[in-house]
């Protein structure tokens, strides 16, 4: 059994800016402690969540710090590490396993549709440099390159690559993955709308921007399944499946910033060309979080 | 509550044929009665499975007959009545509902791609001339329209549309289902690899060809989700997904002949174009059932 | 070189129906008189717009009979003999023959995916059965199969198959029919917004409904592209490219029917399910048959 | 009319690499210079072929410095800017400009799908911040998202936004944008194998690599066009298909780097996780070239 310490709601905080588009750190950490303290199992800085990609090195270093001191070990920290070259990547990765991170989190972000032996070789090359344990992602919506399943079992024989997060949103390649890899390999599934049939098919965790809003929920989820009833699995999914899959349909970073907003919280601006959701989107928002109440 | 008798494991039979491609009816009788004693709910001929687009009328109506004398009241009966023309959907419908149908399965066939208005219409042309219960059956692979959630809850409005049978592969769908028509609705699952994910999701049945060949897992499964323990539904799906994922590609009419041949159960021919599993891929079937045995 | 007769503009007549819904072959003879005196290079009964898998056995053959009737060696004609089965594909491929067809087009129609070997047999369990040449014919949208160009390319190794009609929608398999197949293939577009880029890929022809309406202007691209014209063709092409689009978008045999009435000719009724455009659609059709005078 | 001096063959150099994989301005000028002399009209540097998003921003301004340098004013220059934030993208296209671009090049990178307002947002902030001309480029498989034709006609209102760049493979697309935008705007193909149907409808260049190995065929496939002679065209666009198929599905920096290096020309390196092309490959590559001498 490859051994990780991370299973059940791990929570991904937004990037909050200032005014003029710069991260503002102070209002990071506010926003971060709210997920710590709310019962998630684990916390992953500089996620699609947390607009990485836009992010420079500099910025990227501040959060990863930023978010090590403030966790202060209280629950385990997966930081994500992709970059377009490989260089680059070996370079994030060592910055967050020094500033302490408990593993990383990579996706092949591809430009040029990488080759399989590419993508072998790109997590391979990171994975020599550190001695955390590595997340293969795979979000072919985001990232623009679909790991196949076959490529995905190849990536595990790689020593420090523990755990695999399915974002395709196919609940039959969570089941290849059960299947081909049993209880050797963690998966996490990164799909909110799947929540519920990722858990059912033996997902180890939830990788989910949710608990930003309704973390209570998130994690009733999970004690469920943990207590084998589906009933109650069922009943407390269909509760928030209207939420899920509106933050997702209007893209995590815009629809988080909009339902702190909505619940009284300060989410500070994104970065362009990101903008705040409409007048619209944000009175539908208001809706499916009164139903929650 | 818009109440049917049918839930649970719904069964397909296959149509063999003889020799010189003739519906075999002796041989239709055999193995629809081994479908009637295996414990299914109830049993679907005229379906993907049982070839019905490739019969001619005459052949549909002597499986329609031969199914209700068989079967004789033991279990409910779903006759599939599908067609091209709203016209011969209803000669069929009404055939099916003379010789004793519980309900009638139709599926929206599409040539030229249909519009919303004309599926509705369709439906409610037939849906006027008998009253048995409908089941409207969404299957893009087969039928070539795919039919939107909002769709389906359009032809629900039509009284005796009272069953989904959803074949998508989209376990999103079903939660839409779920949610918007609630427990007025029962909704089936089509699609073997989902068969969990799918029960998991609130599912009222499963449309099935598997208890041809396995009929103590699918049913299983059933009894699984109906004692709500999640973990034993878990265990029996992934005992029996290799061969529920096997079927569907190598297409059920094909899969479902080889596989009663390798238990030693004649399975007849198959009527051209359709042509038997290869020796290899027969070989492959053979490993995958001896792994259940 | 393997010769056939067929070249340039193939027009596609509808199946008019009356009042109930029955074929009238009255007023389809009205129909086709036009399109053979139309100056296009043939016509091709019982295709998609023919709404073929929508008629009968014997109304097929009554209009298989009344187009030869009809036609009296005016033009060639290309009669559609497609089924699901192999064995009344043989039967209507036959009969066309005996009629006097010229070649006839066979599309492999699926409910069940074929498989390659299965849709080689077929062609060539026909082939064998006459001696008119055969139009193989790619469209994925209507008959639910796409054929590769490896697939086309074996389905060419059979003697009397020496036609391909690719309504894919896709330049790339016309270029590579072209490469591959060089001369000694005719293949004919059936993609009607293509048909410049079919032509300019070097299709032999172009088989279209649009003749039902605006023959002229059919007939005059494919003659700019006789004189090596290319800027002619162009300009010809822009000129019908909305009504090329408008027709394929709401569906042929509506359209056509939509068209002949707005142009003062007796367009018949359609079969259910098929509906008539409303009247938004007929109004915007009126508005680009209009830009074209 | 949205006048531009960018017409015809559009040259895209790669941007080789040295053992270490740091940019080789030296290899890259030599390069580039055999692009300038070969006849090309125009040359754009940091284009996907010089695999701009895997370049620092150091690294980016050198070889903006190094093109308008070598090329001094003997062609047009048009100089890729896209970056994932507004920010940035104003940052490079105002640099681009003060070197001396003719033009800049912009792809709405996304990793966030973008809303068409912010993609709107995005053009016209950096619009205003220059005064050369803006070719916006629609390249779903490699930027990430996909621009509808409605919403490149929105960006055309934007004044500078002069040219289109059409990469999606739908010629289609073409016609719309053609049909729309009427003679007011060019628009580029800048899909290779697509290169004879986009002249065909009217592109008034092609955005290509190809220039890198066979200059000659890529020019006289615009020459035969600018004749009216598409007898000729087709000729030489079936004799160069072969390999521009080839150099896409390769993916154009391992391609055009083999390529050079089988005709005896220097490529350098390429940075990881972009690996070069098997044996096998390099095999194949040199048959399609032999068949060209």
């Amino acid at each position: 059994m490859k051994n990780t310490s991370f299973k059940g709601i791990i929570a991904y905080p937004i990037t909050p800016f200032d005014k003029e588009e710069k991260v503002d750190i102070r209002l990071y950490k506010t926003l971060l402690e709210r997920l710590i303290v709310s019962g998630s199992h684990a916390v992953a800085p500089l996620g699609s969540t947390g607009v990485m990609p836009y992010l420079t090195d500099e910025e990227k270093e501040a959060i990863t710090e930023a978010t090590l001191q403030q966790v202060n070990g209280r629950v385990p920290v997966l930081v994500g590490v992709s970059n377009l070259t490989t260089d680059k990547t070996i370079y994030h990765a060592k910055f967050a396993e020094k500033a302490g991170a408990d593993a990383v989190m990579i996706i092949p972000m591809s430009y040029w549709k990488l080759t399989d032996d590419e993508i072998v070789g790109h997590y391979d090359a990171v994975a020599k440099q550190i001695s955390v344990p590595i997340m293969a992602y795979n979000n072919p919506a985001t990232g623009g390159v679909d790991m196949s399943p076959a490529l995905l079992k190849r990536l595990l024989e790689i020593p420090n690559v523990t755990m695999i997060k399915e974002s395709s949103g196919d609940v039959q390649r969570m089941h290849y993955l059960k299947r081909e890899l049993g209880d050797d390999v963690a998966f996490f599934n990164g799909s909110n709308p799947l929540a519920l049939a990722a858990f059912s098919a033996g997902a180890t965790g939830w990788c989910t921007a949710a608990p930003n809003l309704i973390p209570e929920l998130n994690i009733a989820l999970y004690n469920a399944i943990q207590k084998n009833d589906l009933q109650e699995a069922q009943k407390v999914f269909y509760k928030q499946l209207n939420l899920l899959k509106f933050i997702v349909n209007k893209g995590l970073p815009r629809a988080i910033k909009a339902g702190l907003e909505i619940q009284g919280i300060e989410g500070g601006f994104l970065r362009s060309p990101l903008k705040p959701l409409k007048e619209s989107e944000i009175h539908d928002f208001k809706l499916i979080l009164e139903e929650l109440e």
